[in-house]
């Protein structure tokens, strides 16, 4: 590992000079005699509110004892793993959201901008951790009561009692409330008896079920006097010390994975497992010894959103988590396409390189702007979530408002890593397909953020859902007169007239150059409210069409809704791009110095008009921009690229990634090095005229 | 292994009905009452010219000893894949193309297609196969003369001499031309001396090199008599039987990959290594004795591009396997799809089973069309590979088609390889992401096909360059006049006025029901019409953007083509689509059965429309299609993908996988009889009088 190490190693100063060889373009801000970043600050900028906290973690995870090691057998790594877990615990990974009777901080925030640093050592030492605290621990801490905490806590903070979390089902997934499994109280002996009663209620998919799980926090259905009170949390023992299962619990490994191969996912099944009544977590539900149900919550259905909702820590995480993991990619990337060289220009110099070919940089800038709007919408989430699991603003609209929130981002931010980290890994050629160089590992550890926390597509039904139910409320109380002209003005019916043309200004600006209308027209305030407008009308849209819904049968209803399903998604997913085009916005003005604030704010464009061009035919049916700004789109976003391409290494540099976390020897300067020692050779067989003539320039001889 | 197939094996008649509860949409063709496509006959077409051949390597595949085995160390899985080889050699695995005097049948179509379908049994066998007989076999017998093949061929074919293909060098992969290896001969001693002068041209990625290769064919500038011919390919013997590296050849090994471990890849250098002049792999050019260099081909150039062409066999079957990858993907997640049941659909019913979302059949049924499409694409693509390979048509205008049909279709297939397995994955939530269901293995397995023979950026970028020329042939001659008018009526400064509309005729058919219209104006013509319009529009506003080019400086020149760079790229996917929607509408003309053209025609318009969409920015801005009947775009889509519904599985069953090719648990019925048992605990329950009472429907009753 060491030897990796040195050879990542390169002096940044070096990254200034392209070594011999007149450059196509300006490589760096330097060379293009331009404003260069305040690459410390922007870093601060990224780090965010829990800078201090990223900064400790990444230099614990200097250490190579944190780091993957690439070709291990899936029973080294999940060793290796559960080690760097009890590592983890030795070196305060595991007390930072605790209460301070435990050991901890209480410092919700630094807790997972801390565990989202951890991706870059090796995303399965994360998510393992994630399982252990965010997950199992959480689970105890968040749905139990002082009694469980006291008994449990301390053993799950020091990763001595390694646990599962136990909702997913084979047969349910997403749809949680419809699990199989069920905890049926028993009055004689003041128990619950966990039962498993078909194939399709195994709980499945659960890290540290296969092989070092103790315990689970199994989700069960809460049956007590016939009566079944919905979906409860219970602490239940699966294993002794040793590692052997307990009688009634059977477990089964789910093997090999398409990435996270250093946790060990496992199936659990429960034959009439009884535990004490006091194992039910019961801060939202309780069971008297009589058998009396009770809870402080009396719907049963916010019950259940409620107790779920506790869990929302995980997703918001794993946004920031992807965030990191995209960054990476892109710091490898970049920085390979800013040395790499291949095929000569056609113009007599030294061959290109790579990142000043347009394609390339159409390729990589825009997921670079993406990536930054990313950092900064994180930031506010994790603010959200801070305030509301800190108590300062726990309300009701709060916790549904940081969930709506997580729900919208987490989605967006996975799906770019994967997408990100792909691009990248193919701007590197071959050598982006060799371990060695990270990028497939990333890939391929990350896969399942797409799906696990939430399905992307289901988190993002759930934020049109929520984005109809706000729309529905303006409405509250208007006469049919007033919904009448609304649906006139908005729907899908009337969309051809234009109406959004004259807002952007675009009359006045389509005379005189065109290269600067365009910009004048395509600036902050349209790109916002291009934005904005195009969730607000797609909201709209969808909202007049479901109106029928209400006077019809449910299946029929039913069927309505689902013509409209990828809509609701694809107007969700919108409303997430809006957030983030409006976080870097807002990054953008509190930029103080003015070079920075100069090519942050390029950045934010290429962000947005990045958007405008992936939904450019949304905004051109609703007339929201003219075919002739349409056209401009494209060309805007390869003046900004060509713009940034002297920007880009110290833009990536700003993310702070020492050579202890990038570990790709592509991206430590060695193929500068080998270009210098080839270079070297050429020019030493012309100046001892031992240089063979070409064929081709001995013809022209003739 | 025996254990999966038995999970796999379901009884085909069962997938027609599903078990219990109604559906909420017809699944299957018989439930609609409509029309049904006879599977087998589709089967056949999609098999294509040499569907005998692939039924015969699917038959041989059935054989466990072919299968992947997950979870195998890198060591294990490289030994079981290099048996797997020397087993398909004893299974004619090896000699389909191989002249009649080494036992071949000089059928060269039959060759790749059975090549093709090895990739469901191991895409690393696959590839190593397509090492040793592909690309090492294929040097060795495209680039050399009856000696070498007498010499080597029936050692080659036998797996007796593994072999690497020596071209990519860790300085330059795309661009063989500058490769840094030299080969200059001796005429004292009458050998070639290979040498590798610095690192950057360390011989790297090749299957073969870390472990068992014998040999290797090696390019490298061949020079005698102090002048450079360019690059050769030599024979170059680099270890012992036993396995020893020969003196003054170097091995690494790349270490782990992304995928397709079970292949040795690795680095080889060589230091004033001596073969004997007759090593030189001489068809198309060759040293005498006394170093004299003669070559029947005068061009530098053309001589250059000849011996690459003899390798474009590798782009044609990374084409057809990509293609089948994709279908078992396919197959898979829409079997799951039709099976698995999430969420009660709020009508009171069973849950919803996965591919009645209108979300579902939005992300997977476009796919399938994609894929349907590319099949059609790929037998012509072979049957043109053949005719020139066989020597039946082998014009170098025929070849350049070749090469160009080639480059156009492989990166086309081999992406899409990955967004549909991807997309598979995710559509099949956490069981997607186990090993054992086969996703996760392909797509990692699957992706370096995106770099390898052939970046697909630089293979677009060939073809856009085609493209190019074959634009600027039309106009030779052309007087100044004719070009004026060409230039006014065609480039980009003009492209607003919206001429492509009447051609479509959308006055006429805007008029009317809008669905109705819609479908009467995307029809078949108008969809050719907007895929070709596109092409021809897209590279006349490029050749007219690069006129000046001509006129100015060769380093001005540079910088303006790559201005261009993205545009021409997209030209050239827009000119693959157009092939394989040419490719599909003639399969779907050819087809007699009535009921089967009417459900591809469906399937064929919903591929054109897909295509359509995903452009639709550009068919509004260049004003091919108004906003009006753009937006009917999507909403076509949707009624397409609901037509084909129930036709889901009929289609992905004419792939004609069996279970033994499948190995997915997932898609072989479990998830119904979990499904099956799961009712059956609940009605028992009912039935005992047993069920507990609902909390909320308690409270309803107070």
């Amino acid at each position: 590992m060491t030897d990796t190490v040195v050879r990542s190693s390169t002096p940044a100063a070096d990254k200034r000079t392209p070594a011999g060889g007149a450059p196509t373009a300006p490589h760096s801000a330097d060379e293009a005699h331009e404003p260069r970043i305040d690459i410390d600050a922007v870093g601060a900028m990224l780090r965010g509110t829990w800078g201090e906290t990223r900064l400790t973690v990444r230099e614990l995870l200097k250490d190579p004892a944190y780091w993957r090691v690439d070709g291990q057998s899936v029973a080294e790594h999940r060793e290796r793993v559960m080690g760097q877990v009890r590592l983890l615990a030795k070196n305060s990974g595991s007390t930072r959201a605790l209460p301070k009777e435990y050991g901890g901080d209480e410092d919700n925030g630094a807790n997972l901008a801390g565990f989202e640093e951890l991706v870059v050592a090796d995303p399965s030492m994360q998510i393992k951790a994630g399982v252990q605290w965010g997950l199992f621990g959480s689970a105890v801490l968040q749905l139990g009561t002082k009694e469980h905490h006291d008994k449990w806590i301390p053993d799950i903070r020091d990763a001595k009692l390694p646990g599962a979390f136990a909702m997913t089902e084979i047969g349910h997934g997403s749809d949680v409330a419809a699990i199989g499994t069920t905890a049926t109280y028993d009055p004689e002996t003041e128990e619950f008896v966990i039962h498993t009663p078909f194939r399709a209620a195994w709980k499945d998919y659960l890290g540290n079920a296969a092989v070092y799980g103790q315990a689970a926090t199994v989700f069960a259905q809460l049956v007590t006097k016939g009566v079944n009170h919905g979906v409860h949390c219970f602490f239940v023992p699966i294993r002794t010390t040793d590692g052997e299962l307990l009688p009634g619990v059977q477990s089964e490994d789910d093997g090999v994975k398409g990435g996270l191969n250093g946790i060990d996912n496992g199936r659990l099944a429960f034959e009439h497992v009884r535990v004490p009544r006091t194992n039910l977590l019961n801060r939202y539900g309780d069971v008297a010894p009589d058998g009396t149900y009770s809870s402080p919550i009396e719907s049963t259905g916010r019950r259940f959103f409620t107790m779920l909702g506790a869990l929302v820590q995980g997703r918001v995480s794993l946004d920031g988590s992807a965030t990191i993991a995209s960054s990476l990619a892109l710091h490898i990337a970049l920085t390979y396409a800013n040395q790499r060289r291949q095929f000569d220009s056609g113009a007599g110099t030294d061959e290109v390189v790579l990142l000043d070919y347009g394609k390339h940089q159409r390729r990589l800038l825009p997921l670079l702007a993406q990536n930054y709007a990313q950092y900064f919408a994180h930031d506010e989430l994790l603010r959200t979530f801070d305030g509301v699991f800190s108590g300062r603003v726990d309300t009701p609209a709060e916790r549904e408002n940081l969930e709506t929130l997580a729900a919208a981002l987490k989605p967006l931010s996975t799906w770019n890593a994967l997408n990100t980290i792909q691009e990248a890994r193919e701007a590197c050629g071959g050598s982006g397909f060799m371990a060695e160089n990270r990028l497939v590992g990333l890939r391929s550890d990350l896969d399942v953020y797409v799906t696990f926390e939430g399905d992307n597509n289901v988190l993002l039904q759930l934020v049109g859902k929520r984005l109809l139910a706000d729309f529905a409320k303006q409405f509250k109380g208007a006469d049919a007169a007033t919904l009448a002209k609304f649906a006139v003005g908005q729907t899908a019916g009337n969309i051809f007239h234009g109406a959004g043309l004259r807002r952007l200004g675009q009359t006045v600006a389509d005379f005189g150059s065109t290269a600067r209308s365009v910009e004048l027209g395509l600036r902050a305030e349209q790109q916002h409210e291009l934005l904005a407008g195009r969730v607000e009308q797609m909201v709209a849209d969808i909202a007049g069409a479901l109106r029928p819904a209400s006077k019809l049968p449910s299946d029929k209803a039913a069927a309505l809704f689902n013509q409209h399903q990828a809509e609701l998604i694809e107007a969700a997913r919108a409303h997430g791009e809006l957030l983030q085009w409006e976080a870097f916005s807002d990054a953008v003005k509190g930029t103080e110095n003015e070079s920075t604030r100069q090519v942050l704010t390029w950045l934010r464009d290429l962000f947005g008009l990045h958007l405008i061009e992936k939904h450019l035919a949304w905004h051109l049916i609703n007339g929201r921009l003219s075919t002739q700004r349409g056209a401009a789109v494209s060309k805007y976003i390869d003046r900004l690229c060509a713009r940034l391409r002297p920007h880009a290494q110290d833009l990536v540099d700003a993310f702070g990634f020492a050579p202890e976390h990038v570990r790709a020897p592509i991206a430590s300067g060695v193929e500068r090095q080998r270009q210098d020692e080839a270079r070297a050779h050429y020019a030493d067989l012309a100046a001892r005229g031992e240089a063979p003539i070409p064929e081709k320039s001995l013809k022209k001889k003739k």
